[in-house]
């Protein structure tokens, strides 16, 4: 029986490490640099490295560890071969077959934002749940989907990316991705603060967002004081995000939102304006979806990582 | 080795029922009134009783028959459990285990437009793939999600039910679900009738549509003719739907989009009208997506049921 197993998160300027018991307890975990120069060529090398090292600090054998999860920023399919991850500098390979080959250790790899939602699912805010949507607001909004247990990870390894959904028609700024109206143009905190500069122009209204900077987080601090313009625009936050979610679960049908990612940390707040426009906007079947706040934070990762290699 | 299965598509009107062997191929089909009165008493005990006596016919065993699937128009979850048939009087109750006990045979059920689905993934438009997302553009707008090969439930047997996301924020007339700008109120044939008749009373052009019946075959038969003004509305039908459909490949990131129902009867011209407004409005992960029309027709759902006891 293993006793161990790692999770790992490779970000664009760090990867994420923990070392984990089979039941979930974290019992390690630290940071190294990815280093992305060379198409990335180094950055599976230097995890099994630190890996490798950290199993001879601890004196644990490879026949005690279950194996290695990891979780990547791009589309990574079922046989875990990524996509072009553009933030690492990699193309396409199978990051599951090259670090497996460099630990002697089974490996399982994802991408980043449903390893993410595993993760909430395993140890977060989604306990207890099987039917899961994350949903996570931050510089961009990611998703990550689990259907009975499982990531959704989809043909091509683009299941769940959520943020390029059409919101709203009459949107007249283009989205990084050259689309009209998506989601992500509303609900990230970039959206957010698009949102707010723009309801600050259009009108003469005062606000306390006029005595400061302006972002998510001055945004719905503003909301919670009451201020009649930073309602608004959490308003049209709300609209957009609880259509689009209202989309999702005409999809998918899930028992649970969990909402993550920077924007999230205005707390129930943020749930209130989105559930209001999901009972809206969706089909009854869906009304009664729960939602919740993440709550593993930048950890999700490394566990729903660990939690890959222990299905 | 069991070397048949039977696969039951329960209607409103009638249940389809076929005969199988497990290579697929239809050695008998046939129909069965619906008897719906009395809360739908009777129709599981008809069902049973027209696969008893189809093999005693046949002179075949129970040691030979793998099973029975059911498809049936309502929320069905994992455990065969529907949850309210408004069209076959039923309220919740769990048919696998009422019909197993009917025909003491193991019995797998599912949600109508999910089994076609999967009918259509194993011997029609959907051949030879495993993530799929069918659309039945008939009356209104129905759904099935194959993912890695398995229909996607949902937590509450909801899943797939896409007529009723939000694809028009501009809309003035109510949905019959009550909201506004429900994708059924523009790809479903009575949704293309709509947006016909408002366009006709909205210009003065001149349309052959003018001049006889009008409902979604005559509009893509006008199209077919190179009428101008059922080209305009063959747009918003696609563009409707095309968005609808990018929303969808946002979340599971499908292979390919299965096409049927009466509206797909106009055949490609149908697809491309589609396929044009869907590389307009997705993620470029799902840019690739094929389109294809439905085969099966109204066997889509007992071949599908079939499947469901073969997987």
């Amino acid at each position: 029986m293993s006793k161990y197993c790692f999770g790992v998160d490779i970000g664009g300027t760090t990867v994420k490490m923990g070392f984990f018991n089979t039941e979930g307890e974290v019992l390690d975990k630290w940071e190294i640099p990815t280093r992305t120069e060379n198409g990335g060529e180094n950055i599976l090398p230097d995890v099994a490295k630190a890996i490798l090292a950290k199993m001879e600090e601890k004196g644990v054998s490879k026949e005690d560890v279950a194996g290695v999860g990891v979780g990547a920023p791009g589309p990574i399919d079922a046989d875990g071969v990524v996509h072009v991850a553009v933030n690492l500098g990699w193309g396409v390979f199978n990051i599951e077959e090259t670090l497996a080959k460099l630990t002697g250790m089974s490996v399982k790899a994802g991408n980043d934002a449903n390893v993410a939602a595993l993760g909430e699912m395993w140890k977060g805010g989604g306990q207890g749940h099987n039917d899961l949507v994350a949903v996570t607001l931050g510089t961009g909004v990611g998703g990550g989907i689990i259907v009975n247990g499982k990531m959704l990870t989809g043909a091509t390894g683009a299941g769940g990316e959520i943020g390029h959904i059409h919101v709203d028609d009459n949107e007249s700024e283009a989205c990084n991705c050259g689309n009209y109206g998506c989601l992500e143009q509303y609900a990230s905190a970039t959206g957010i603060t698009r949102l707010a500069n723009r309801m600050l122009a259009a009108v003469d209204t005062d606000s306390v967002l006029r005595q400061g900077e302006v972002n998510a987080k001055t945004v719905f601090d503003a909301v919670k004081a009451g201020d009649a313009l930073a309602m608004e625009i959490a308003e049209e936050f709300g609209e957009c995000l609880g259509k689009a979610l209202a989309a999702i679960a005409g999809v998918v049908n899930p028992e649970i939102f969990v909402i993550g990612g920077g924007v999230s940390k205005a707390g129930q707040v943020v749930l209130d304006y989105i559930r209001k426009y999901y009972v809206k906007y969706v089909f009854h079947g869906s009304r009664d979806a729960e939602f919740a706040l993440a709550t593993l934070g930048n950890d999700a990762g490394i566990f729903g990582a660990a939690r890959l290699v222990l299905e």
